[in-house]
């Protein structure tokens, strides 16, 4: 059955606006590109950033969202590992995989990809979607997996476990703290676990985010709204945290990460940041600390895939 | 001969005032404890500080300095390693050998030690000196080398490898900047090159410094007093720089390095701060980059050593 | 109450022959020794190649045994990290702390150390050892932490975990095989869970070992005596094995481990081998395989002590 | 200019008989390819090994050699970083920039490449090749290169680099021992100075080439032919090597390496072996050795480059 002319798709229309519209169905324009028909997608908090009017790149009429699972419908010619008929994992970040960064993995920086899926060209929120560098940006999916809970591969848990906790280096027996309990907090708390820390504490004004951190495998929580979330992480350990990553993209949270870590420690920023923060390099010149910053680069699918089958 | 009762050394005595007192001859208080003779000494770039009153923790009367070379004079019960007459190069650090930072070569946070010669006890700007921990913070001198030259191995090299180029992570190749020709950053130039990075750019305001870095194996000089450093830097480079090092400690160079670091690239702090910085986490959030500060360990005395034979 | 002059002790007698006898107490002889009360104590796969004679640097009236767990008795002047009555577990190497091995915590090869006790010197099937380098050898036990399973942290759990899981350097997703289901390839089996391998392949020729494996963790077993070890873990892969631990010390497991290695992949020997192995580098020169040996260090007890607790 | 119908090259038939012929000029086959015109080309000591008869993959008519710089001809619809008139660098590896392998680097293993050229597809001793894969196997040259010297950087330098130095982990200080004086050693000896050893030692058993390897930079020579290379890499070092490197491929200067290195040290094979050899495990499985092997992944291609402008 072809594609039809025209499908639904989630439209951005400026600052606040956004609607449902019939526009025309993506076609192939590159030999690399496929043309994957939507099963699931979601919503992401870049989304709503977006539609805040945060993002400026992001034009009138684009169709929003770079997170879902779908089945392959149309391959360009220089497509060599999918076709029509393969179910797939869409990948946030398109990879052209012959860049200086694709070479080594720093597919957020691709020079002709990067995050551009419902950014700088048309996204997931959608029937169909054009997927640039389809060989190194979608993933088969093994038969009889929870494709809604797949869609959390496209970039929460690889977000939380690349930029918090691989970046964060995570080593068995470690003391880790997470700031914020949000989606990409609890990809965090949940990824942390494959490398065995003795502790992990999550922080967050929500008490009901916290219960269902519990759930997840925290060891401890605290809230940060009625509790003096620095004082508390300091009394938990002698020297402070070995691991502390900032989910939230505030500079309140930040100041907790920077206030906590232990000398020869680890800060790993996995939040959006919109304002600049106040680096306590007085403090932190002499304590031996590592600060990450990073987008995603879903260069774990690979393993990530290999632990859902 | 044994030695005298008394002996000169530099004396600090409040904010802006030293003097050279006659003050009584060190003893051997610990079994792990050695007195040096010092032969060799010289002044810290933080010997300046405290004498400005910035570091508060060193009292009045303290005797001053952390570097320096020397002859064993005598040693505790418990010192195996050095005997009387030894030849030794002092560590600006004093390890335990023992705790948790000691074992993970973090001398610089030992429990029982880290930097505490001229700071929090007697230092080496005198005739004799009481060093802690001998066995783990003394190193012998082979014979016949220069030690006015080694002097540079109890600081200030090392701090310029350690903080500078391993935090940083030079690789064959990179392209490195280092901004501040002082003294750390000729080491930080100089101990750069064991790595073989492509391009050695060197940032100061003084045109007679950034001549010396040239005869030091600087690539390219400039004179951020006179040119846009951050334009010339990004001028020289694709993506801005691989690796880019602090070595100043105020916030206008700390600027420089964060607007010039490439996506994927590393910050080395190793500038002492006195004031936070603004961190330009909303653009640095998205860039994979890492941030690393520290106090020097002298854990690669056992190679400066071996490269000095 | 002070130490009896007498004590019982298990004493080898040359190949073949062991007894209870009534032994001179030990004494400190060096500042940095502690005398312990063994509380536990067990008997190694390596003092059976003792009592078999292989060890021909074990000579006769030696005390065997190098694990325990017991109480501080009696400590020389330069320990300071352990008093009297303090319950500790002692490493089965003996590290100084200050040579350039100890340094670099490669105890194993500690130039005043190493696998000293119940080998060159007194060991542990003794009411009472004398450990040197105390404080760099013992550990303080948590309270109320079970002592007899605390036994197999002085060798057999690190063993596997350092020379097993981390020079084979497990990652998450890795498909892992383990040659041999004794004491040391189930340490490996256990911590090797530490880095959340996808799948944990246990090989033996006894069936009741294969069975315990299943309840420690194994996701699939082979009996090497009744199918061939190499076809069925070929069969259960693409490409070969990320990581396979060879825990037996015999050419017929060594060959296994070589043949099912995939490119890229790791061997970690951690047998005790007597004779040397055929290496099929005609094979493995174009694998880019790693191979690692080695001798525990125990420098991972600080943490397996922090996962305790 | 339109390419000939037909050219001239090299080409096998069967052992022992190579030939020069007119043969059809290579045309693109996948969107992938590119025809290269080789303006420089060399033989490879595995040229030789096909021409004896050691690899029987290669069928009679293939053309030989996997080594070379060109001028692009042609390129097939999929390739977008080179086009006609680009000078390249031919990589002896051909990597198709989408397999797992390949996204871990490890090009020499990619599922549609490694090496292929002159052994399973025809190679470069030719006027023109086809080469797969282009954008992930073809190298821009910088203007004004020296062409005839950059051909050692298709195969001969990365592979001493990627298998010898960085495999074998060299670091600043150590002590290197390369045995093997042939071209692979050379650029071993090259480029292992990227990373500031304190001693490189060559072995070999000509004595020319000794001496050319002095002019290399290698601070110290032994013959193996007239010195006990073992007791004299021994008498020259306090244990034994840091790094040694087998570049030679065969039994008898593997014993060297396995009998010069020292504790926590390295043993990199970098020799093609055609037979087994026999590794002493007795003596290694307590030394905490780390033996690699590989072929060439020419991944440090980006980084030779940069190194070459």
């Amino acid at each position: 059955m072809a594609m039809p002319e025209k499908m639904q798709a989630v439209v951005y229309g400026g600052p606040g606006v956004k609607s449902l519209k019939t526009v025309a169905t993506p076609k192939v324009l590159q030999p690399t590109d496929a043309i994957v028909k939507i099963v699931k997608t979601t919503i992401c908090g870049t989304d709503l950033h977006i539609l805040k009017g945060d993002v400026p790149a992001v034009t009138k009429e684009r169709i929003l969202g770079h997170e879902g699972v779908g089945i392959v419908e149309q391959v360009g010619s220089g497509v060599t590992r999918f076709k029509k008929g393969d179910r797939v994992l869409l990948s946030c970040v398109s990879a052209c995989g012959k860049c200086d960064y694709c070479k080594k993995q720093l597919y957020s920086h691709c020079e002709d990809g990067g995050w551009i899926l419902g950014h700088l060209i048309d996204g997931t929120q959608a029937e169909y979607v054009r997927t640039p560098h389809a060989d190194n940006s979608l993933y088969h999916i093994p038969d009889g997996t929870d494709e809604e809970a797949l869609v959390m591969l496209s970039d929460i848990l690889p977000t939380g476990f690349e930029i918090g906790v691989l970046y964060g280096a995570v080593q068995p027996g470690d003391t880790v703290a997470i700031i914020g309990a949000g989606p990409i907090g609890m990809a965090a708390l949940l990824t942390a676990q494959f490398f065995s820390p003795a502790r992990l504490i999550m922080v967050d004004v929500d008490d009901s985010r916290l219960a269902m951190a519990k759930t997840f495998g925290a060891t401890d929580t605290i809230n940060s709204a009625t509790q003096d979330a620095v004082a508390e992480l300091m009394a938990m350990t002698k020297d402070g945290i070995d691991v502390v990553m900032e989910a939230v993209g505030i500079a309140a949270t930040f100041d907790i990460c920077q206030n906590v870590v232990r000398p020869g420690g680890h800060i790993a920023n996995i939040g959006v940041h919109g304002t600049s923060v106040d680096l306590q390099l007085q403090e932190l010149w002499i304590k031996n600390i590592t600060l990450t910053t990073g987008l995603v680069n879903t260069n774990t699918h690979p393993f990530t895939h290999k632990s859902a089958q």
